[in-house]
């Protein structure tokens, strides 16, 4: 089953409700876009491809939803719906560049109807994530032949395939190295605050069979300082033209300790996530959340943090290109200088 | 009230539950030091002086226990109490150092009788305790100078009057600053996976009505890469001959973030933490604790991680002296070369 996907039956989105794992895995039907960009807030989807996805089939459901009875009317609908869907998470680009893909066809002089708009929308959102799945595939056959057998890798957050449409990005890559027969074991960031690498990334490695051992985000330096990880692997939101990478929060501070200690630290980035039109990555908006994913964590039925304390929770960090060894994108493995090279793989 | 103190009425060691903090502010006592034992390796007691001072009270228990007629023989039972409380926890020194001090104490010449030996212990650690207080005292003046008014301070673990016997050592510095008038922030590293920042420090810092906001322990970088911090002050729980500092886990990454950023970075170190026995930081031995800590936590009520993970809990990590902008101890700011300079600091 893939993570975000559109029932031809139903015609409705349906997506696993990740918040709900790994207790229970449930599916969530959508039938209004408002719904879908609500449930991306929420965190019900995430993931960049994976919202990138979720956006796209959204987009899909806006034109449905729509009573334009002209093409104006109905881009001028699908319009707002986009906007909606953008704002629902400022990081990720693949929000972006999923409406935007989507826009560009409902304006394309290919589709002269309403009706034909419609099923255009459609057609290019299953077009996205049929598209996602083969992409992460390809990043995963490049990635695996950074991994040699016996290696420990260390990861971040959720890449798998709960953060795509399926297979992933980072995990992905350990996936393929796994399935190729290399013997691995992965040292699994339980991800503060959201708890991603705990929840999604412990769940998903046990489905695959990968031995891992969950630790706290701040133990990774001791593991890289005393040679016991041989490689990180992460996934980004948003890399900026330079190859500066923001990533879920914690990201920075990993990879300065992997760098610290000599030890290769690649990005999985699909080219849709790489952002050409920002020069660097103190230009990428950080989205900050509730404070409440930080004070509301429980150890044995008790709430820890004092009723009356305050908190900040910011989502994402940037990790400067300078830290980072190479960025495995569906079109191969590209290498400092990043300003130059990252432009290449983008164009394929 | 002292986080540890010998109650002259009752003739016990009481403490603080630091377990149960911030909820429940409970006192429990003490008159076995096999159960004193007990209560630093469950960590009823932390924080390196808070546990020396405990370690030294419980050798006075282990004097009044035992049932010795000849000072031999109460030597022996001393020497066993004094192995039993060095095991509770490896990684702070400070336990030896004050368990040593007093062995020395019971076969001084000075003291030629069972009860004379018995007598002269419990006034060595109530002498350890009360120095303990002056020497933090001491270290808050000296390590306030450090601070300018305005300054946010990032800050790891619990190094508040919880961790030693009244007022502490980086948060007792914060606190000086404080109080001399200095207007402060705190980020507060919530400090998985035991979440001392979140229990205590939080809740400490509320007492003392220092504005302060929680963070998870990776968003530390982010702070500190955007300008938003301008200083970190942490403890030790036993720092090398050349500088290296063993602390609680995740000090070196936030060490790494510091230093990339140019921010400056003190550990704040009462000499008896200081081991000039060890040349460097991988001499230190680590402690590694229950899975259970890692895998425990919960979220609305559930736990988070699945059912049948496996985790690593290591409790402390090294960050070596080349992060270190300078070390605060009760004889002075020590600054590099700490391989001399800090032999001086330790013999005044």
């Amino acid at each position: 089953m893939r993570t975000v996907f559109w029932d031809e039956d139903t015609q409705e989105l349906k997506m696993i409700d990740q918040r709900r794992l790994p207790g229970v895995l449930e599916v969530v039907a959508y039938q209004d876009y408002h719904q879908v960009a609500q449930a991306i807030t929420a965190m019900v989807v995430r993931g960049a491809p994976a919202i990138g996805a979720a956006a796209g089939f959204g987009l899909a459901l806006a034109a449905r939803q729509s009573k334009a009875t002209t093409t104006q009317e109905l881009q001028a609908d699908l319009e707002a719906a986009s906007s909606a869907l953008k704002a629902a998470r400022p990081t990720a680009v693949n929000l972006t560049w999923a409406l935007d893909r989507l826009m560009r066809i409902s304006t394309s002089p290919d589709n002269s109807s309403v009706d034909e708009i419609r099923q255009a929308v459609l057609v290019e959102a299953q077009r996205i994530a049929d598209e996602d799945v083969a992409i992460n595939k390809r990043m995963a056959e490049h990635g695996a032949t950074l991994i040699d057998d016996g290696d420990t890798i260390i990861h971040h957050c959720n890449t798998g395939a709960l953060a795509a449409v399926d297979w992933g990005t980072a995990l992905g890559v350990v996936r393929t190295a796994w399935e190729q027969g290399k013997r691995l074991h992965v040292l699994v960031d339980e991800t503060r605050p959201r708890l991603q690498g705990a929840r999604l990334t412990a769940w998903e490695l046990g489905q695959y069979g990968i031995p891992y051992d969950l630790i706290s985000d701040n133990m990774a330096g001791h593991f890289l300082r005393t040679g016991q990880a041989q490689k990180c692997f992460v996934g980004s939101d948003r890399t900026a033209a330079n190859g500066d990478v923001a990533n879920k929060i914690g990201t920075y501070m990993l990879a300065l300790a992997a760098f610290d200690n000599k030890v290769p630290f690649y990005p999985v980035v699909p080219t849709s996530t790489i952002d050409l039109s920002l020069a660097h990555g103190g230009l990428i908006p950080i989205e900050e959340r509730d404070p409440q994913e930080v004070l509301g964590l429980q150890f044995q039925g008790e709430r820890v943090a004092p009723q009356e304390a305050t908190a900040r929770n910011i989502a994402f960090d940037v990790t400067p290109a300078r830290l980072v060894t190479a960025i495995v994108t569906e079109n191969g493995i590209v290498y400092p200088p990043f300003e130059s090279n990252l432009r290449k793989a983008v164009e394929g």
